[in-house]
């Protein structure tokens, strides 16, 4: 969570005569996002989300998120939709900062996902690759192979201060990876960063998929394998299998994976895990002086990349 | 707003499960409290704020804070009330921490409030107050005369490092007050810290009063010159006249004031300026390392003490 841009009642109250979504009830600063300050406002109409961009965010390409939660919400899927302004505006600016309010979805955050959550993550995700298909807009993966190569340099040099061996071994894979990676697998609009963070639950009932703010293109299967490093480790960094088969098992019978994607599932884990331990890396070394939250553990990624170099195949992943 | 405790999905769910107040829909850290992490809790019952009371909270007193609000909310003063668990118990244990369930309030606090707002104050002040009357518990105001004094004693050799004539300035004023501080004036439960920050507006109605935790017993006055200091000065620390005549005006109606309180708001204004302007000084230089907000400016309280010192009398503050 960032720190909070403070909004008084005053300005609040002048930005919300630009929307027909009532007046003010409750206005709270949440202790949610990283690079973005958001507030828990609540009306005579209903709640939801106000979300102040922070100048260091890249907010390029803020039209294209929120016409992605515009699209996906459209089809159904339970994601924030981006309200509009009397003048059909969403995206606006305040306090100096880009801002939008979306709609607000019941649910909490588990810590410890059972193996019949990570089911239910698995059908949310096919589902969301399903409304993939009609939605046309592009972005690259900022942070795929290229990026990963990007970020390894900027860190080589103290990669080792964190333990001994991490320059070498963060080369060594990513050189790996970049001679296997897949190419030719289904791809469209993918989540990349559904954690669990970002995934709100009523009991076992999945409620809402939240911050889009990493939504980009790629291979579907890529995101089934962030999902993967994501939800199916416990806090001991060991793998839960049934966990990863009722994961996949879900999102088959909603999208059925086509043989080439669960072959290629083993490498695509190993990306996925690059591309956390490596962001991770680099926010270890370079802390943010503002920031509330403490930078988090590289070597979680390690633990999980040493598993995924280790699998025979992806028969670890899937019935 | 203080460094949250991290509670997650599952601790949460069994700590509610000693409660009747349904399960959770949503939970979320809220910017609020200094030295307390606060939630926003939605059940399928109600709403709620859950505080944990961080460890340089001061605990001791806490009985006293919740039986506060229990006495002031069952006489219908619009303040939160501390919610029981299934066997009548609302002060808990959570995270190693003290931690309490208390009602949600709608609202929002204004940083400009407007005459009619101070009028609004004066009048639930005074509701306070007469309230006041069938509460059988005191508790010293640690933050009155020797409180300032023994901050004074630990500030002295640095408060000239934040202007120049600052610790002459506070021991003259110390003297002046110790010297002139009135005893015999009508005393009970007071606020004590009943800033724009701990009142809750929707529009101009005033929908509730909050963060008790620095309740005590002390003169009603004294209360009222607090809320002359925190609501009736601009952002350029000029007094607003018809601002501090309302809420006294609006005081008066529901318990009216004496002769002799009336004469005594001069210094009590001056005390009132003297405890926030100590405070402010203190945690200056003593900044807590991993408090998110920064500490606020103590020469904002020079200012209002210099107005106090220098009208002529009480008629500056009452119709």
């Amino acid at each position: 969570m960032a720190v909070y841009t403070h909004i008084d009642a005053e300005l609040l109250a002048k930005f919300l005569s630009g929307y027909d979504i009532g007046a003010p009830l409750v206005f709270k600063g949440i202790a949610e996002g990283i690079s973005n300050s958001n507030y828990f406002l609540q009306t005579d109409v209903d709640r939801y989300i106000l979300t102040l961009y922070e100048m260091r965010a890249n907010t390029k390409d803020l039209p294209y998120f929120l016409d992605v939660m515009h699209h996906l919400a459209d089809a159904g899927l339970p994601c924030p939709l981006p309200v509009d302004d009397k003048k059909g505006v969403s995206l606006q600016k305040l306090a100096d900062r880009d801002a939008c309010i979306i709609s607000f979805l019941d649910g909490v955050s588990v810590s410890h996902p059972t193996a019949e959550q990570c089911a239910s993550v698995g059908k949310v995700l096919a589902d969301m690759h399903v409304a993939a298909g009609s939605f046309t807009q592009s972005r690259d993966n900022e942070l795929s192979v290229q990026g990963w190569k990007d970020l390894a340099s900027s860190v080589r040099d103290q990669a080792d201060t964190i333990t001994p061996g991490l320059a070498k071994l963060i080369d060594d894979e990513i050189a790996y990876l970049e001679d296997h990676w897949p190419t030719d697998l289904p791809s469209g609009l993918v989540h990349a960063d559904l954690f669990p963070d970002n995934v709100l639950f009523t009991g076992d009932k999945l409620t809402g998929i939240i911050d889009f703010y990493f939504a980009c293109s790629d291979m579907f299967a890529y995101d089934i394998a962030v999902c993967i490093n994501a939800w199916c480790f416990d806090e001991d960094h060991q793998f839960l299998t049934s966990h990863a088969k009722r994961l996949t098992e879900m999102y088959d019978i909603v999208r059925p994976l086509t043989a080439a994607e669960v072959e290629a599932l083993p490498i695509l884990c190993r990306g996925a895990a690059m591309r956390f331990l490596i962001t991770r890396v680099y926010d270890w070394l370079n802390p943010v002086s503002d920031a509330i939250v403490r930078a988090k553990d590289p070597l979680d990624y390690v633990k999980r990349l040493a598993f995924h170099q280790h699998v025979k195949d992806a028969a670890d992943y899937v019935i």
